[in-house]
């Protein structure tokens, strides 16, 4: 740790190290433009390495099947030549414009980097969960109250009760139904916000007996003796219900957890960041915002996106920093890659 | 090719099976919408098949290096799940729209394929070089004279004659400079067109006397037996240089060659398809480009920003196809992909 306490000067500083903020390397290396990744986590690979490093992804084109790290680790092969630098474990604490114009981010472990233009790639990892107000929720986080489906495996046979009225709360009662012992969904309303099919397959479900469905109604308090083991649930017929429960997941989306990004006045929607189409810039000059993280019309929360949008923010970002050279365009199959 | 006569009926119809629209393949199973490619080569991979199978290319996310043809092979591996329709070695000749918005298309043999929505992936093999008006080039079009280089290595320890002053001609008289036993390259300017650091080069090469640089020039006849091997040249010092020649690369750019399809409607810019860039959508109802072909602001010709286009195409495809539905969009990793 301690070499990363040095002051470190690079051209471009990626926040986020998940598989887009990877291939941004890649991009801005064809450029010759240096990369120092900053990531929270103690890895690299972001939502791939810490939520399904084992489970496989059939949409990255020209691969028909491959594992979260397997495509982590092909990604870390692909950028090496243009030996990047590594900030990990580490939140950005500051963030600072400099005469120049150039930026100069610190760490909580005083890390600082000075670069002339910041990409955030900070994915859903900038985002937290929204947590409803319910007596003993945080209390029970990790025994038995989860946020996110991470493995779908530590459901099974397992008594659930999911709340939302969305499409994650749709999904993942219709996904559940199949794996858990008892599904049963909580809604505030008695319509559902989610995907006109899935509240579809949800009512079809609950008038099959497959799950419960609870309807305008709320979870008001969770109780268990060190895990959870019943909810009280509030709904018009039954004033306090208890039922048992093994694990509770409330889903009622994601809020940004930006930091000091977002006090420096960076446009943030309800939960993206907007972004020019034509080379995912922000509102701020020199600051890009690729990935899971951002908004624009069309956007696909797709890693292939990302990708794209890594391109084209790095060509950006070149003529950003030489304004004055032309872009000269090389196809790697003609020249292969020029390392520094 | 009898049983490609038949009238197929289709939600797609991809024009070009190169890799983008085989990807396209995959993005519009994924939403259970069939595809039937069309290709007027033999073959399926496009540019990769045709140009170079065995050149790795770099710049494939994930993939440090891959070959043209196990590209090829991984995305037909890919999208075979959707069982797409091939009508290869077939030339669009007529497009209708229907009364109902569909369309029907027929190739030169007579295969009739009628689609909801038409995406249009020609890549570069919807254009053609633009040919310079001179003495006998069409003649030698293989027997020396090449508007495009597929492979460097044909030129190696050849006298290779180039024309023009864009990014193409100065690029391939730097590359060809290591390689070519002599290199000349006229140019009816003096000054080039092309990134300025390309045409420095260019000029330290003359410089150093690496390679023939001929200003206000211009090729004006070719000859030879059979082969070329001389080439009459105009400049202002001499009217009528003849030198020696074993090849003739004139890089004039490309003109678009895009048949029915340019004659019914479609707005063609110079050299590229203009798109919306939240879809990918032309200025034809149901009628997408993706690829090489398409331009919007921040275009790059690279095959994974192809990737991205079919994605964002496929999802405005469907929401074409079925304005009624809302689109549930699924994680291939939660889900799996899910066949006909």
């Amino acid at each position: 740790m301690e070499e990363q306490r040095e002051n470190i000067e690079t051209d471009i500083c990626v926040v986020g190290a998940g598989p887009v903020g990877l291939f941004a390397v890649f991009e801005a290396g064809l450029l010759k433009m240096r990369c120092q990744l900053i990531d929270a986590l103690p890895q690299v690979g972001g939502q791939l390495s810490e939520i399904y490093p084992h489970k496989p992804i059939y949409d990255i084109p020209g691969y028909p099947q491959i594992l979260g790290q397997e495509l982590v680790d092909r990604l870390m092969e692909q950028i090496a030549p243009f030996r990047p630098g590594f900030t990990l474990g580490e939140r950005v604490e500051t963030i600072n414009r400099n005469d120049d114009g150039s930026l100069t981010l610190m760490t909580n472990e005083h890390s600082t980097i000075n670069c002339k233009v910041l990409v955030i790639a900070g994915g859903l990892g900038c985002f937290e969960p929204r947590k409803p107000a319910i007596d003993g929720l945080t209390e029970f986080e990790g025994k038995g109250v989860a946020y996110l489906v991470r493995n779908p495996e530590v459901f099974r046979d397992r008594n659930v009760v999911l709340a939302g009225g969305g499409d994650s709360a749709l999904d993942w009662t219709i996904f559940l139904a199949d794996i858990a012992a008892k599904v049963t969904l909580v809604h505030r309303g008695d319509t559902f916000r989610g995907a006109p099919d899935s509240a579809e397959k949800v009512f079809a479900l609950a008038k099959g007996g497959k799950i419960d469905l609870l309807l305008q109604a709320h979870v008001s308090a969770l109780h268990g003796d060190g895990r959870l083991q019943e909810l009280s649930i509030l709904t018009p017929q039954s004033p306090v219900a208890r039922i048992a429960a093994d694990h509770f997941i409330p889903l009622f989306g994601l809020t940004p957890k930006l930091g000091p990004i977002a006090e420096w006045g960076l446009a943030i929607t309800q939960s993206a960041i907007p972004v020019k189409p034509e080379d995912y810039s922000t509102n701020l000059d020199a600051v890009y915002a690729i990935g899971d993280i951002n908004t624009y019309p069309g956007k696909l929360k797709l890693i292939l996106c990302g990708f794209h949008e890594a391109a084209l923010a790095m060509q950006s970002a070149f003529k950003y920093i030489y304004p004055a050279e032309k872009l000269n365009f090389k196809y790697t199959t003609v020249y292969g890659i020029n390392t520094f």
